[in-house]
């Protein structure tokens, strides 16, 4: 893996598109080298002398053997993706042609792409910084309105401007706090120490908000982790399921994209809540009743959200107050839900509203008011700070990053605060410079590359 | 289905490569409006005055919302797949993506297409004939090496060309007799009988291989159906997997490209082999015993090749000559192969090579002898007249239309023999012409075409 960065000067293949049956299928060269062994195998136009951007009509041959016809595609250094040389090969989408073809490559003397490559030498060759290589991946496993968005916005851009602008102020900064060194016998002062607690100071703003940013970017990104409480017989397979469903019915797919529905995942305002099984929600365990159950508990302690549903016919108030109390103990957000109302007693009911008069009342099996259950679950998540265009970290590692920076940029100023010498202040600075640099990556090292890119699919 | 002829004005819009995650993904455009319709919503150049064959750099934007940076390649009409004008949007491999920028372009008029309708409008615009547009499909779900050859060579003209010039002489004659008719009183002859007889004699010759060929091409496509059949400890499956296995190990896969195994196929010098499952392959159920019943018997004959195996120390010659009795009985091609080698009596193989010269002996267990058998498995498949590029018919609708065409043609050399009258004469070559112009499309209806056609996949 160490060995990524020292070997960019061959030429890499993989299959960029899924795999699978397709009407085609696109086979994707980068490197010095590419252009020269595409035109090797490829019958048509000298492949050598023609413009980038420029696409040709031919057949791929082994030898005398015709493997396929295919339109190659050109993109000539350093207008392309990696910012080398690329080709990419459009054959009809058969698995077998694509082995033949890449095998032909590779004989031609093409290294089979590792994970994420061709994004990793646009990074190396400067065609974006670290976060926004991220993002690449992150975008391509997007499943819902707002992470493609967060996703989008990184790629193109998002932080990581702002973050490289103060960086390098601050590079300035410590530079000349290290030439002060220098001159230690001489006490001089090159670097305003009150302009730099400015600037320490805009830059922990920058970096707080990023990092209260990740509580909705890991939602953004993961979804919002969810469990419906209540007894057996309260609906809640049957309330998953009318959510579900309703979502199913919205999404009017185009014949021959229908996304696999993953079970027990609704997007709300473009939004995924994720519901978690707990005991109870899918069996006929009493949820509320296995909250003794510490696996129960640290299960519901893990959510982001709780339904708390119960049935108005068969619930009373004693019931309900001994449930909250225990659900306000477990400290996550929940929402009062009273299914089966056409079962209520209406007496039962205004009591009820007096008592909380929070609760929602919906009908489960008859699709009442679902429409009011969905906005109130869709108001636990913040999204006004998204929707603004501010932006949201969802990466784990950029999160991890912001967090040493911060602390970092605090002994700074802990540094100013207390007057320590120079050469402590400086090493402070370096260090805060050395995690803002990670997540841009101006720092990086091969097994930081190895750890994010193998991440990525082939052939990106 | 039968609109199909009459909207070929309209743009139509679908995902050409496999749906999943990928690196890429590939939505295709085709009509009149396909340049048109991806302006309105791409940002960069404007492509409604770019060059074909040329690729744009730019986002996909519903309204101020990117959804997407993307590369566009255009093709101009006539110079495209469809000979229409064709826009292929390259775009990030998430499926939310790919959806969105469908529905974007759906909103701009674009008609979700059919399967196989690119193709087809390919075929009704002239690109090629119906046998070549059905060969796309062969090509896309080729899985071996002679599958894949034939299916190119069809794709790429085959037997089109030969049948599209016999057919144009026979029109010729048909024309001319029709015209002796409007001459009944005047007893004249366009049409020399001599010559159409000569002509009529090299149809049918050609027509004849083509159907001769279809054995061999339904091998081809579909595989060899072969059965191994043996006593439930005669090493059935022990040898079915040693022969999964050494394909395995020989398919040496580039990473990420890796075929699904298909269970119980092997491929034998580019030749799929279909091992059928009867009772008592993967079970313990004695085949040779159950071939008694009749269900057993009609999958053994329904095969095109029997491998018998026999444990060496475990069966003796009596019970071997009975089995053998019953297999020459079900009338399909066998191997013996005498399995256990190591446990064989020296001087019973001695006795069983003098009353069965042509056994096989092998150690399935201890994978010896294994070459010598999968050489006499490939024996069974004469591929002499594939390899020596001649045309192999492997669709079963030519096959048909090849049967009905040489019952015509005959009925026509019947006719001349019998000096039948003119009008029965055009009229039996009249039908020798609908039947080969249904394989090469000449004739077609709106049903044909949406049967051929609806087996294609989306985007295709």
């Amino acid at each position: 893996m160490a060995t990524y960065l020292r070997r960019v000067d061959d030429t890499i293949v993989a299959l960029a598109t899924p795999q699978g049956v397709g009407a085609i299928a696109v086979i994707r060269l980068s490197g010095k080298e590419a252009i020269q062994m595409a035109n090797r195998v490829f019958f048509g136009k000298n492949l050598e002398v023609q413009a980038s951007h420029t696409i040709h009509f031919g057949t791929i041959r082994d030898g005398d053997r015709i493997i396929d016809e295919v339109l190659v595609s050109l993109f000539v250094a350093p207008h392309s993706f990696t910012k080398e040389n690329v080709v990419e090969i459009s054959t009809h989408g058969s698995s077998y042609i694509v082995n033949q073809v890449l095998r032909l490559l590779v004989r031609q003397g093409a290294r089979p792409a590792e994970p994420g490559e061709f994004t990793q030498r646009a990074f190396l060759n400067g065609q974006f910084d670290l976060a926004q290589a991220e993002a690449v991946a992150d975008l391509i496993h997007s499943d819902s309105e707002t992470s493609h968005q967060a996703a989008l916005h990184q790629m193109r851009g998002g932080f990581s401007s702002d973050i490289r602008e103060l960086r390098e102020k601050l590079i300035h900064f410590a530079s000349m706090i290290e030439l002060e060194l220098d001159f230690t016998e001489e006490d001089v002062e090159f670097a305003s120490r009150d302009d730099l607690r400015l600037l320490v100071e805009k830059l922990l703003r920058v970096v707080e908000q990023l990092i209260s940013s990740f509580d909705l970017g890991n939602v953004i990104k993961n979804g919002v982790p969810t469990v419906i409480a209540g007894k057996p017989n309260a609906g809640k397979s049957t309330l998953l399921n009318a959510l579900l469903n309703e979502e199913k019915a919205l999404v009017s797919d185009i014949a021959g994209t229908t996304r696999d529905s993953i079970e027990d995942e609704i997007t709300l305002g473009g939004v995924v809540f994720r519901f978690i099984d707990t005991a109870g929600l899918r069996e006929t365990t009493d949820t509320i009743e296995a909250m003794g159950v510490s696996r129960t508990r640290e299960k519901m302690k893990s959510a982001s959200l709780i339904l708390y549903l119960f049935d108005l016919g068969d619930t009373d108030l004693v019931e309900i107050n001994r449930d909250l109390n225990k659900l306000e103990n477990i400290g996550v957000p929940f929402i009062k839900v009273a299914n089966k109302l056409d079962k209520g007693n209406p007496q039962f009911i205004t009591i009820l509203k007096e008592a909380h008069p929070d609760t929602l009342f919906i009908s489960a099996g008859k699709k009442e008011n679902l429409e009011e259950l969905k906005e109130k679950i869709l108001e636990q998540v913040n999204l006004d700070k998204f929707r603004t265009g501010n932006t949201v970290v969802t990466n784990i590692r950029h999160f991890d990053s912001l967090t040493r920076t911060r602390e970092s940029l605090l002994d700074v100023l802990g540094g100013l605060d207390q007057e320590v010498s120079n050469d402590f202040l400086a090493m402070d600075i370096r260090r805060s410079l050395h995690y803002l640099g990670e997540i841009t990556g101006e720092i990086t090292t091969d097994d930081l590359l190895a750890n994010i890119f193998s991440k990525f699919c082939i052939g990106k």
